[in-house]
């Protein structure tokens, strides 16, 4: 990955990105995005192979930091509700700091070559491997009470997701606000009425 | 719209389906929405104007549903908590009936020119505001908490606009199952608990 170590993009992946977001990966051409990197098209290949492994790139890199980020937090002690509460407070501020590179995400990643995807799977199961752990661990203790875990991670995880779609880095809202109220509204989801 | 009104799709607008799904509106050929469609260019443009004309089409016959479908249920009497069960039960099976067509919703709507954007936010923002509905109805007497309306229903929407992602017709688990989960998710979410 071209991508610094310090969270910023390079040149080449910050204009692939701005570029398959208004065009979609199909649609977008390794010209223009020469074009707005600064670049000549053999100078952008010199870079990276081929627009398929831009979008790689781009996708790799939102993923890797999704899943090292939910390790860690995972890694704290705590009961379930405690521990998806910290999680999903730590998905939503990680997709509002980066809401451009997770649309792409939604959007563009079926379109990564099986070689691509099924890396890119690997990772994004991860994620979603942390967060059926947890489920699971509050159905265990008494404390969730759902009707299947694997749905119950999807619906988390697909409304978490959704988020790039309207939210807006100009908004009233801090991502902090947005964090806070999704933390509440997934455990209230699957919080155990009974106890 | 060319769609027959039993439901089932015309030869173009199932061809632009497919096209769409697999390589984007911007990576989609006309000529190859044509030739899947057993027409010839020239004809396809008899039927519809532009292939902004086409996507479109499969939109506005997704949110029409949609929008008249979350209307009639809204209009049955019964508790906040029944009415939103309801509503998302409904809407589950509206999308798992025609998974495709809600993926390229997803990805897709934000290509819209301006105009054909503004006609589909206006009916996708009629379904919005049935869920709004529902739960300022819930806050209002008590039964449901939650920290805000907006967010609370956005949540909501995003969570089942994201089932076409991971939902496999062929899957073992039928659209009423997944329904029935999504609906105790979705009212578990923005119950009041101390009640």
């Amino acid at each position: 990955m071209s991508a610094t170590d310090d969270g910023s993009w390079s040149p080449i992946l910050a204009a692939a990105r701005s570029v398959f977001l208004e065009q979609g990966f199909h649609g977008a051409s390794v010209r223009e995005i020469a074009k707005r990197a600064g670049l000549t098209v053999p100078a952008l290949y010199y870079h990276h192979e081929s627009k398929e492994g831009l979008l790689m790139a781009i996708l790799l890199r939102a993923v890797t930091n999704l899943s090292e980020l939910t390790e860690r937090i995972d890694a704290t002690p705590g009961t379930p509700a405690e521990r998806l509460g910290r999680l999903t407070h730590a998905i939503v501020m990680s997709i509002a700091s980066d809401a451009p590179t997770f649309a792409i995400d939604s959007s563009e990643a079926r379109y990564l070559g099986p070689q691509n995807h099924e890396r890119y799977a690997e990772l994004r199961g991860r994620v979603e491997d942390v967060m059926r752990g947890v489920v699971t661990d509050g159905l265990n203790d008494g404390s969730f009470d759902v009707d299947d875990v694997s749905t119950t991670s999807r619906a988390i995880f697909g409304m978490l997701m959704a988020i790039p779609r309207w939210y807006n880095v100009e908004g009233p809202e801090s991502p902090e606000t947005i964090a806070e109220r999704y933390a509440h509204l997934t455990v209230n989801m699957v919080r155990n009425t009974a106890n």
